[in-house]
């Protein structure tokens, strides 16, 4: 039987399980990554486990978070990282060298290979037909130990791109109409697929705009195919020895399959507060604009920034409009600085900020009170911004630059002939921004600053688990909500103590003291809890106060395996009635817990309170299982050697 | 008798008193600027005082302190700037468009009138024979109001240029050889004036390298010729219309004289934790830098950025040195984006940040945990970078230039030939991001966040004031002391109420809680109490903790202005020795204050704790003892309107 992408590299790097759609498979990791903000965790934690140097064919350490430096905790988080990159055999990306996934993009993705990153937009790679996962960081450190990666066999989803583009319509408008047709949870358990005639008019660029952004379905990864587009881009970036083709079999078999026209797709938009709330730019015609921000891991390629800098030309922002612009990496900015482009944005009125993430994740320009704010990123939470009340909306480069001109959301088409853009034969190359590692380990020193504090671990779990109802949350609580990310505590990544009193603040601001004054508990929620970014901080804190586990409608994917992780029990409730009978401050207890967790499906637990039992789903592989009992993969890790 | 270039400036401004040292006199203002963390106050105290329209030639509203944007703080005060700018008459330079004093020095500075700046650096516009004082925002209000700014005439020093640079030695160096000579102390109540053969070889921004960092000197201001240079300079940018030969009287008089053979100046540093605290960089050879900062109102011109564009061209920086440059305006950046110089800078690693302040406001890029980080800034204060711990020393561009790319403190004399950078003849000219007023001011509303709260206000003295001491300080403290500004409060400097809880911390903590729980009362200060930044906000937030006097050895000058403006009374020891007889918690009392401050030059205080009476010289002119009267500046306006 013929194979797609997804399963030919899947079956490369199988070393466990089948490849069955439900499974668990174990797979065997090429590459990682890490951004700063996971980072730090996920080297103590890979220091923790005791080997000498990674075991991958290349890891990488992105510096692209924590930039403002507004104290001194981001430059010692960046020197604990550099040092510790030197000595264990990873790459180091300087801060000033880009977002890590442009980066990745342009000089280490290799199609065919696998990569697992502690950021949830790992799948960005996808676009270069390499299988990209985004995980917790814990995950991400046993795979640089050279442990495999476990998870669940994915569904296969065919995206048929039928046609082609019309002019001012984007990749984006092609990723934000599969949002809006398939929701944030859509994804869940899939892996997206893109194929059809339209593939081969997209550039490398294009397809990481739809990778990228199919981690807002909730998909475990997307990817595009290896093909002369990719070899061109390998080319240009001086690595067609990468260049591997990769196509599906013929009579390769899908889950399921989706049909995108591409030549009927029109400029869409994200409306606030979620990346799924998707109109056509033209019914958001007349609303007056105060900020538009262009860049992040979604669109600050060359391709985009050379479009947005081709419509900006000769022209300046609108009286009330603030532009900023962050490149997505040096190379970018280079060669728009080398080539007049970046003239162009500046006499427009850009404000050019650093190549990081910046205000995708909160980190600077956080708009008015109450402003509205276009962004050509890929999340538009409630408060992300740094702005409560602000309300973003998600669009392409293209209806960005448009919008910034006349200060009012506009259709790009409105603009008349588009601006063409073609990719460059050869990319300005310089990676002198990226520093190897030592050749003499021992030389190294690694340098911990004093915001580096030790991280906690699971306790090995209890006969008989008790604890009161702390919080009862609605449908889809994103791990923003659960640990707040902002400009404020993102420099404290490393300080989880910290960190502890602004956990799930958003929803409760009295979370953090019931948990400590209850000795920690349960925590309730609706469906696609803990959707969004992948912070393993969002199970990391949690765990430090005391959550012993999570009852839940469903759960996203990444943030289930890193409450498993730490060894908090994530349970799906089988009657989503009993959801509405709990209440806050409900006692709730397991009996026989390391017998129910050990061998059953289904875990009963007794809300005390109500005198109710109810039934809650175990969607837990039998390594997962051992996990839960042994309070958390550290422990495991450390019980089992890498033999996990 | 002949007459100096400030001489003849002020004497066409002069609307009172004389020009004898020492003595009040009152100047016209023909221009004024604030900066956004200054300007919020100021335009809330301008709106108070009920005018229609500014009554200056020019004033210009620059947004360039608050441009991280973490909440969205900043943001809501921008656009209150812009909104009341556009209403009341004021140019609105928008984030993005630069640092106030470079900006004002391309576009708008013209030889031979007034400016009145809310920055501590405003005299950088001496730098093209201005006549530029920094000053509180009420007084900038005031002049706005086209109230004259009253000031005590200041002795002119001739600083006599003999000679010519070195090659690889540069106008921060004449500068840091002024602080090493005089100290931070040593130009208080001067004018210093730039003369002699060295003066026409030094292009205008060298020129406001020198009179920017005169500030640091405590001077009142420092000024250029008007010159063939400043001719060429004003062509450039497109405004010779706006230029007046103005030289001194060959017969000039003046108070005192300096002596700089320019031929023997080697590259200097002020090491931690002073301006004055210099050396010569050849004596920090081999220290390891941890952060080159290239930038600032100081050291962010064409000419400058040029200078380590061509330093850098086709290197790259040490592995372990982060390098951030911020070029000083839009024009700036835009030409370096034309010519290729900012692809050079970007391509040797340097991270380009905005167009603004930044980290010589500690707003960001903060260094690491004992860091050590160069600086082309003008003040190196412990903490202003935004780490306590950091050792900031300041240095040419040159010299910052050279000790990134080895990665440690280098005298850019050991990298060989200099390369050659000359003034453009055309600058390139496009304001479109400087928002001129509305005409029809009745169509603007002014938009107010609730960041913006009232300010408070002095009450008329009391016939006996009683208070007891709440902090005895030592000599030197700055603003940043009294006000300390961060990345973390600089948002807040519309919210008084917010601010008051950092008042004096970095001294004593306790400082805000003790004022609050004896209802205020006393600082006593050291020698030079005030020194550094301009902020209104070292005399509001006092004000609205209760501080009813000051008593130290000497003040700086707009700190005292700033306190007399508020209401505060400011008095200096007669017998410098009384200070030590004085503790913390000691009760004063001032019988018959008013009848004293009305009629005496000599206060008596009484210690009641130690039953001792202190001799405490008042240096207050007749309007500002009605000042202290009054309760301040507002109320004096407010009570006899603009005649003042």
């Amino acid at each position: 039987m013929g194979l797609t992408i997804a399963q030919k590299i899947i079956k490369q790097h199988l070393v466990k399980g089948e490849m069955i759609p439900g499974k668990e498979i174990a797979i065997r990791i090429d590459q990682t990554l890490t951004q700063d903000s996971t980072g730090t965790m996920a080297y103590l934690q890979f220091e923790a486990m005791g080997i000498d140097r990674v075991k991958t064919k290349r890891s990488v350490a992105y510096i692209d978070h924590n930039t403002l430096q507004t104290g001194p905790e981001n430059a010692d988080d960046h020197l604990y990282i550099q040092t510790v990159a030197k000595k264990y055999g990873i790459y180091f990306s300087k801060p000033g060298n880009g977002i890590c996934h442009q980066v990745h993009l342009e000089r280490f993705a290799v199609p065919g290979q696998t990569l697992l990153g502690s950021d949830s937009h790992t799948p960005t790679a996808g676009g270069i037909g390499m299988l990209a996962i985004g995980a917790g960081g814990l995950d991400v450190a046993v795979a640089m130990g050279g442990g495999e990666y476990y998870l669940i066999m994915p569904k296969i989803v065919k995206v048929n791109l039928k046609g082609k583009l019309q002019p001012w319509v984007s990749a984006k408008d092609i990723i934000l109409e599969l949002l809006r047709r398939l929701t944030v949870k859509g994804g869940v358990g899939k892996i997206f697929e893109y194929t059809g005639e339209g593939v081969k008019t997209l550039s490398i660029p294009e397809r990481a705009t739809i990778t990228n952004m199919g981690a807002e379905l909730g998909a475990t990864t997307s990817i595009f195919p290896s093909d002369e587009v990719t070899y061109e881009f390998l080319k240009a970036q001086g690595r067609e020895a990468d260049f591997v083709e990769i196509l599906p079999d013929p009579d390769a078999q899908y889950d399921e399959e989706i049909e995108i026209d591409l030549s009927s797709l029109v400029p869409l938009a994200a409306c606030p507060h979620s990346p799924d709330n998707v109109v056509p730019v033209s019914e958001l015609k007349g609303i007056k604009v105060d900020q538009v921000a262009i860049g992040s891991c979604t669109n600050s390629s060359y391709k985009d920034l050379m479009k947005v800098a081709k419509i900006l030309e000769g022209k300046t922002i609108a009286e009330h409009v603030s532009l900023v612009i962050s490149p997505g990496s040096k190379q970018v900015l280079n060669m728009l600085a080398q080539n007049g482009a970046l003239s162009s944005l500046v006499a427009a009125g850009a404000r050019i900020l650093e190549c990081a993430c910046g205000p995708c994740i909160g980190m600077g320009q956080a708009p008015r009170t109450n402003g509205i704010s276009l962004r050509t990123f890929n999340r538009n939470f409630e408060g992300r911004s740094g702005t409560p009340s602000a309300k973003v909306y998600l669009v392409s480069p293209e209806t960005a630059a448009a919008s910034a001109i006349t200060g009012y959301i506009t259709d790009p088409r409105t603009l008349g002939d588009e601006p063409k853009v073609e990719m460059p034969k050869s990319f300005l190359i310089n990676d002198n921004l990226i520093v190897p590692p030592a050749e003499n380990p021992d030389e190294v020193e690694v340098i911990r600053g004093p915001n580096i504090k030790p991280f906690p671990q699971g306790k090995p779990l209890s006969e008989v688990v008790v604890g009161k109802v702390l919080v009862k949350l609605g449908d889809n609580i994103t791990t923003d909500h659960i640990m707040p990310s902002n400009a404020k505590l993102l420099p404290y990544r490393s300080n989880i103590p910290y960190l502890s009193d602004y956990c799930l603040t958003p929803c409760d601001p009295d979370f953090p003291k019931k948990a400590r004054e209850n000795g920690g508990g349960f925590i309730v929620g609706g469906v696609n809890y803990g959707q969004g970014s992948s912070r393993e901080h969002a199970a990391l804190v949690p765990l430090y106060l005391g959550i012993k586990g999570v009852l839940a409608k469903s759960f996203a994917r990444i943030h289930m395996a890193n409450l498993i992780n730490n060894g908090i029990i994530p349970m799906v409730f089988e009657n989503p009635n009993d959801y509405d009978t709990i209440e806050e401050m409900d006692e709730l207890k397991i009996e026989n817990a390391r017998e129910q967790i050990e061998e059953s499906d289904v875990l009963i637990i007794e809300n005390v309170t109500k005198g109710l039992k109810y039934r809650m789903v175990l969607n837990l592989t039998e390594r997962q299982r051992q996990m839960i009992l042994h309070g958390g993969l550290l422990n495991l890790t450390k019980a089992k050697g890498m033999k996990i």
